[in-house]
């Protein structure tokens, strides 16, 4: 299962029910950090996560509202006596950055931090998931990140086994693993003989922010949950794409090219006091769409 | 007056509690920020202060837990479309601090940023009132401030006016403002004739982090109101020392040699979640010490 909790919904400019776009993914034990505008440290606290089960933290681009919180939070970090080693996994130009906190700041950590820069492919494996990323369109290096996890078994068919004559118990579990086994008549019995079809592991994608574009549609493919730069309505198209955002009947236009099965809209522009007007542009494209809110968890 | 709101009270672990130590000063229709936690800009929000009135931002020292929302806040201000210059106002270094982030995040501005580098002297020159500076001990370059206002006149007097044979109207008004007047008789009158000794202008001083130091004394000389870094209490006096910090008892020994009206204790370590200890051993010391909670406001 994948957990999500949305620590900020906003765009460029925080307020008290918006704080910038961050979210927290988990994956049993494992937590990642994604994007760290201002604040994202109090909102990680108000939503009651641990610090010590952070295994990376994804940036995806340079900009203020994406990154302002990233030193304190690293900060907290070495205040709360961390010392194991932290991935730090965004876009080129993000080691310069650290450098420069390191040296204007006297930023010093009690754990190594692993900055690395991508462009595409694989940044994390765990242990049967992976996250990946693809760069984005916004005028600057973005990255969008896809967390996978491995195909799982398909399901058990315990009419088929009992069919062939395969006794409830050990066995069962075996074949469920994957493996052939030897039954007391001498028969063999394959694991494609009892299960299913393998079931395609869940995917959750994020691409903030981004004007539509092939791989952020690519990321999405066949997501079951699709976070996805939802900055403006329909009154403001043109203005989208000249500042390298996306509305969010645009993001619901992604979310049926991906065949995603949910839509999160999200990074949603201040002037939306009310957001039921970008929910409804959104629902007449992809009927799966949500706006998201601060604090709002929702599971894979 | 000047009114002053607590933005944040906590040290250098923000917590939903106490944000990172920054206050606002407002003097008349005049607003000054003093640090720029990660947060400010919330609660600046939260606190209802206006952007537009802002004139100044000072910053102490070149710690995250100081100036980490300060990107942030001027991000804001150009998204609020500030077209008015605004003095930043720091210590040695504040200028390619701004500066890195001007190559690494891009920042641009729709306003004209002063940045100035100051050791000591005024740094700026309101109306009737000054904002002041000198360095304290924190083993890095780190400013304390106080806003003094201009002496007012003295009292007046009015028997001593009628006795002189004054009448009641503009003449008193003229002699409140400093001139002296003729009388029909053609007697001439002195303001001092009429007005008490000039009473000092109001003054509030901010020193923080510091070390019990000298200058923090002359800071607060006289002062008002003397926001002091307590971020420890008796129990760690030795670490405090180490670390560039004051205890609430040395803060308030600093109170009671600088003659100060009033003290508050801020910059509190998050380990404090009961700042009652903290209060107590201040009062032994200096009675008139109270410890700043977010978002409290004072008048002087």
């Amino acid at each position: 299962m994948i957990r999500l909790v949305v620590l900020g919904s906003g765009a460029s400019l925080p307020t008290l029910q918006r704080h910038n776009t961050s979210v927290a993914l988990q994956r049993d034990g494992d937590l990642f950090l994604v994007d760290c505008g201002e604040g994202t440290q109090l909102q990680w606290r108000r939503a009651g996560l641990r610090f010590s089960k952070l295994r990376a933290v994804l940036i995806s681009h340079l900009h203020g509202d994406h990154i302002n919180g990233l030193i304190g939070f690293l900060q907290t970090l070495s205040l709360s006596d961390r010392t194991a080693p932290l991935d730090l996994l965004g876009p080129p130009g993000i080691r310069d950055y650290i450098r420069a906190a390191r040296e204007h700041l006297g930023l010093r950590l009690t754990y190594k931090l692993n900055v690395g820069e991508h462009s595409d492919g694989v940044i994390y494996e765990g242990s049967d998931y992976r996250i990946a990323c693809d760069t984005l369109d916004h005028g600057v290096a973005t990255l969008g990140f896809a967390l996978e996890e491995d195909a799982r078994a398909g399901r058990f068919d315990t009419e088929a086994a009992e069919s062939l004559g395969i006794p409830a118990g050990p066995l069962f579990g075996a074949l469920q693993r994957g493996e052939s086994v030897t039954l007391e008549s001498g028969k063999v019995v394959e694991p494609s003989e009892v299960l299913g079809p393998p079931r395609a592991g869940k995917r959750v994608a994020y691409c903030v922010d981004t004007r539509p574009t092939e791989s952020a549609v690519r990321l999405a493919s066949g997501a079951n949950l699709f976070l996805c730069d939802s900055t403006f309505g329909n009154d403001l198209t043109e203005e989208a794409g000249r500042r390298g955002h996306s509305t969010a009947a645009q993001a619901a236009a992604m979310a049926v090219r991906a065949g995603a099965e949910r839509l999160l809209l999200i990074h949603i522009s201040a002037r939306y006091h009310d957001s039921r007007q970008l929910v409804s542009e959104a629902v007449a494209v992809f009927p799966q769409s949500r706006v998201a809110e601060d604090l709002m968890e929702l599971s894979v």
